[in-house]
């Protein structure tokens, strides 16, 4: 997407054995880029977020083992590195699938072969995923033009950052906003700020108005409220993994909003790249569920009056505080799944229907 | 309740005709009171919620009305003092119900007679609201021993801050937790940080601190998580309005966790003092809802490292923001209300049970 005008990717390979990122611990205060050079410095852009969203996950993945195997083309050195960087993030699967897909093409190679093979794979799960998230923007535009009532805004919440920041382009909840937007249909979206960590407020809204579109930051416990006051078309939200049944696991507080929606005939929407969906598992209750630094929730990082970024404590210092990342939406209220292939029910059959290569019992 | 381990009220007549409260939007990083010396100083106080919650609400405009036929006692006085103050904050019903009484108490009364006797009312209205509180930490307290298995502590979700520091003592929700803790009986509160302005984070965890409770303090989005995993037995919360036939209006984002209560089977109660009650009114969809400064959502205050409070901005400069304070809560998804006279339905049926001198069509 555009910033300040200019079209660019979230992560990009640089000359010299390097892959470009954004540093999104920085937005929106301040757009730095960073230079990886090596599978621990991805490892670390993961773990501390600074690039995040599942599908660049994966993609961050796959650059990391390009920059293992170009350092040491070993067995020893693959294996170290799929290691690495799957400890990194529990709950995203498409790191999982992106680290088997490097190390199923890789290993049979000669090592001396690996590093342009691992190089080339990575470029290529990344204009996969743009491709892919273009398609699941085509087929929500469709469910978009559905809910438009004449010449107003179609009204759209969303929660955290499932936008181009989460991918390597395009974003997946977005890609139905971005593709109406840029098809001049008027689109305004609600914004979740998401806490703890604010992806919503720092992330969606920074990248929503870099591209000019439309947008209105509420706290998370508003969504309910709007819901209530009808000033919400549909709800649309990605997922780190998705059980085969249609469960879905999404940052902290999406089960909050789907039951808003249910409870107000709201349709609620998932954007699932095939990646996102975790075959081997038969329901959402067997999805890790990370649990993170209780700082994320005591404490809170903004732009201070004189423009540095301080972090300050909301809490009293004895109080503790827990803090889980993801919670699991019930496949029973989500109205449907916005694949590349196409639109779904949230089950087993919906999935099978769009991926038949995937039916029968294991699949994995 | 006790701060440092000594008894205070959230609220206190001051000798040379002031009233002395603490000053709420200083915590939880400093313990600081302030005296007020006219209505207009009590309105800037609600209005700014240096003092908040609607009991406690109440209990300022009286000593807002004191402070104003003191300084001049008369009708004309007495009419300025009660629009001011009603106009500070449109959603907590017990400003107006405050009000009403010490209009309805004073104006008969020769002006030179108004001072002496609003200093008593103001004072009954506070003694009264911590005898509710305790009636209603009574009742509670026996809802909480019928939800303990075994040893293990009670657990306890509540949303925003409806204790102590809302009400001049003992707090609504809050009431039932201290009467268990002070009785010897184990009890464990999540404490929902409440965006925007973190009453959670920064007052019940402050006061639930002070006092010696165990609790532990989540965002809000973590609400539906933990009812998920089984780990809460009951929420409570306070209200700022429930109509006739029990919708409640409370802090935005109750309605989402009475969503995910009703989801998981946990039982969600309303601490409801009967000056919270608005026989007026036939159902919630007619509170009316306040709308807040978006730099509420916008920006936050925390401690900074150097132990000085800052405001930090969280969006992007230039992403609008919307602020509700407030949302309805449907009485279908409450369990009951725990008033000072018992714990009946949340119905019109289940109000008049308790407030026979209620039925009727109107008695506003």
């Amino acid at each position: 997407m555009r910033v300040d005008g200019v079209p660019m990717r979230t992560i990009w390979p640089e000359a010299g054995a390097a892959v470009g990122i954004i540093d999104q611990t920085r937005l929106p205060h301040a757009m730095v880029t960073l230079s990886l050079r090596s599978a621990d410095e991805v490892a670390e852009a993961i773990r501390t977020m600074r690039v995040r969203g599942a599908p660049l996950i994966g993609a961050a993945a796959a650059y990391g083992m390009a920059l293992a195997v170009t350092g040491d083309p070993s067995d020893v050195s693959l294996h170290r590195a799929d290691l690495l960087l799957a400890a990194t993030r529990p709950t995203a699967v498409n790191l999982r699938w992106a680290l088997d897909r490097c190390r199923r093409e890789l290993a049979p190679l000669k090592p001396g072969d690996r590093a342009k093979a691992a190089w080339r794979l990575a470029g290529l799960i990344c204009d996969e995923d743009v491709a892919m998230n273009r398609a699941i923007g085509e087929h929500g535009l469709t469910l978009l033009k559905a809910r438009r009532h004449g010449d107003r805004p179609i009204q759209i919440l969303t929660h955290c950052n499932a936008g181009w920041l989460a991918t390597v382009d395009v974003g997946t909840a977005t890609a139905p906003v971005y593709a109406a937007h840029d098809a001049g249909i008027p689109v305004h979206v609600w914004v979740d700020e998401t806490r703890p960590r604010n992806q919503g407020a720092s992330l969606t809204a920074w990248e929503l108005g870099q591209h000019g579109v439309p947008h209105t930051v509420i706290v998370d416990n508003a969504a309910g409220h709007l819901m209530q006051l009808g000033r919400v078309d549909l709800c649309i939200v990605g997922t780190d993994r998705t059980a085969a049944n249609g469960d879905v696991a999404n940052k902290i507080g999406t089960y909050l909003m789907a039951l808003a929606a249910k409870d107000n005939g709201v349709p609620f929407y998932v954007a699932l790249p095939s990646p996102s969906i975790d075959w081997s598992l038969s329901d959402g209750g067997k999805i890790p569920i990370e649990e993170r630094d209780p700082a994320e929730v005591t404490r809170i990082s903004g732009l201070t009056g004189d423009g540095t970024v301080a972090r300050v404590q909301l809490t009293p210092q004895s109080s503790p505080a827990a803090n889980w990342g993801f919670d699991v939406t019930p496949a029973r209220l989500v109205t449907g799944l916005i694949t590349e292939r196409g639109v779904c029910a949230a089950s087993r059959a919906g999935l099978t229907g769009l991926f038949p290569e995937r039916r029968g019992p294991e699949h994995a």
